[in-house]
């Protein structure tokens, strides 16, 4: 037994398959994001950052960088414990009420991170379920899986965003039998927009459950950053809102709101939650500050929209293979893992330009992919800048133009 | 379908076995750790923390607090993004290489805790063992439990710290057949410690991986705080060395440390890994401090093992039901959930000392009890205040002394 070449051969695959990863050294410059440091292979150099998902650059805002440093200096670095021995700061308590607050839920729970509070959130609600039933949409992210997996209850899974196949799903299962349907509002890869309204009024007719995953969403839609369900209006009819403090709010961590029912009883019985050490105050006190603040400024949910429609125009103009998606997530197509990843060291190398290569299996196979997120700090420059760049990285590779490009 | 009232109902039922959860609502205050404001129902009171796992008090080190503020300042609050997609930030690759040396392998791999290191850690190295075996202590922790189940390999339960079990089970195992042994050098609820090296001659014997879980002990126990794995001389025997940044580092976040083809195979398959937000720069920077510090200082270790050794004394003398454990855990028995919870809130509401009572599933029921962690900052005289508040709570609730005591 040669367990050193058991996990040589699990990496060699990987690069076989051209989808090894490589994780670029990057240092922020607080400040002047998207700017950041990359630790190249040959020294610092800077470099544009453009697959952030510190979607509003909230991790370099005023309020949440003192916020951090205030509670840092007054309490410390650490929380010293699980939530139920000694680690329950102050500090997470008032993000919770925070939370609740920002979703017009009663209560709200605070996890070490998102993926976290999807896979002990789904799984435990779903062990609480007398013979629930899963039904989650195709697309949902790895972490709705793991807790759907870890449920233990049946799953069933529906097409993507199809509610005929929902419907049917549910008929199938009959009022009777506890359901939970689970599903994004925003999926990541390709920025597109679950009809929660509909998935609601699905839910109300034949009695299930609704979980909503909106980490891609929260800061950045809704009057207050509740997210696609509070633009919608219908924020309310969702029973569980889970999202993330490490994207648009720009720290780390994540969140369920609910009723008080449902929050108390995952709080109870999530092993993910009890037997791991809580937040740090400091990361909890600046995660508070962006909420805070995106509850009431709407000049950074502006201006990413204004900059990621920017982009998909003048992406779109240079005959780039970009997918106009309703949100502010702009995916440009490669279709192979290869090819996807040369792209994005050259974009690094050549360009000064970083964006990281998707591949399998974050996205299908043949659907690669450079997923570019604008910011507010994203400026009219920078957004010629990377299109020049992506049209000479284009060339360079002979990747395939939009017909009208190769009509030139 | 009433689904509100099943989760009341799961939340009932804990509240019947009174071991329902109420989280202490505490504020820290750096620089007079362990002193903190507790929010009471009827306003903030100052209080004695008595059960934190910030057992060195590097939580508020002025290292650490300043690592955190500077990176705070200079870098931003958060990492924006997972370690593959832009948040692969310069401070997180410092603080592996900082761990790899503490523990004297070649690679380490940061988590966003300690429980997702064992959970994720344990379960992508099972799945990558062809046919794998995972022989598992007894009394692991929750995030341990976790990782084996996950990884879908056969287990094998010994009995805790049983050689002649463990071995039994590798005979019956065979040479050829993977095998994964995942056990803790500190047993956190009782103080007591493995023999490792023992358990690295029997895997050794049978061909075995060993997975050794140092979260109790990082920072605390060898010259240099690599773990009791370091004290014994047996770190390079060990195939997998796992810690936490929460603990007597003082901040958040988990990691293991090993050879580089383990490493590099968890890092590229473990979806807990791939999928979730990097820790922030500023947590990084700080727990990189923290380390830093006890690799050189020997102050901290050698003052904890003091007070843990003057409140043993303490406690045993004045009759109460201490464990006298080998490490500075100091677990006094109540052996029942209600007296335990009552306990805690006497010795909080009339003592201004808070130790969370432990309840089943933490421990078995029956072995219900109070565990004390004194730390550098709990002199003789909080040690002298706790001794005679514990005395006047037993009297109060009428606990059990011991012989010495009941016979006075």
């Amino acid at each position: 037994m040669n367990y050193t070449a058991i996990f040589e051969t699990a990496v060699d695959a990987l690069r076989r398959e051209k989808r090894y990863r490589v994780f670029a050294d990057i240092e922020r410059i607080a400040g002047r994001f998207p700017h950041a440091l990359w630790h190249a292979p040959d020294g610092p150099r800077e470099i544009v950052v453009w697959c952030s998902n510190d979607y509003l650059g909230m991790g370099q805002h005023p309020a949440s960088i003192a916020a951090m440093v205030e509670a840092a200096q007054q309490l410390g670095v650490g929380a010293g414990g699980t939530r139920n021995i000694s680690g329950n700061s102050h500090q997470v308590v008032m993000l919770e009420h925070e939370l609740a607050d920002l979703h017009g839920k009663p209560a709200a729970l605070v996890f070490t991170s998102g993926y976290v509070s999807n896979q002990t959130g789904i799984s435990t609600i779903g062990r609480l379920l007398p013979d629930g039933l899963i039904l989650s949409d195709q697309l949902n992210h790895n972490s709705m899986i793991e807790g759907v997996r870890q449920s233990g209850c049946e799953k069933a899974i529906f097409r993507h965003n199809d509610l005929d196949h929902l419907e049917d799903l549910l008929r199938k299962a009959g009022k009777e039998r506890p359901k939970l349907i689970a599903f994004e509002s925003v999926y990541s890869m390709d920025g597109d927009i679950a009809p929660i309204g509909r998935i609601c009024d699905l839910a109300e007719r034949y009695n299930a459950m609704t979980y909503l995953d909106e980490v891609h969403a929260v800061g950045m839609y809704g009057a207050r950053g509740g997210g696609i369900a509070e633009r919608d209006g219908e924020m309310g009819r969702v029973d569980v809102i889970e999202g993330t403090l490490a994207k648009a709010f720009g720290t780390l961590g994540g969140y369920i709101a609910a009723n008080a029912p449902i929050i108390d009883a995952v709080r109870s019985h999530a092993p993910g939650f009890i037997f791991t050490s809580a937040l740090p105050p400091a990361v909890a006190a600046a995660a508070q500050a962006s909420v805070r603040h995106l509850k009431v400024s709407q000049s950074e949910r502006a201006a990413q929209q204004a900059n990621a429609a920017r982009t998909k125009a003048a992406l779109a103009d240079a005959g780039l293979p970009v997918t106009i998606s309703e949100t502010h997530i702009v995916p440009v197509t490669v279709g192979d893992a290869e090819r996807c990843k040369a792209a994005s060291d050259l974009l690094l190398a050549e360009h000064g330009i970083y964006i990281q290569p998707i591949n399998y299996p974050t996205v299908p196979r043949g659907t690669e992919r450079l997923r570019i997120t604008p910011t507010p700090f994203h400026d009219e420059a920078l957004i010629a800048e990377l299109t020049r760049a992506l049209v000479a990285v284009w060339r360079k590779l002979d990747l395939p133009f939009r017909l009208r490009a190769a009509a030139e």
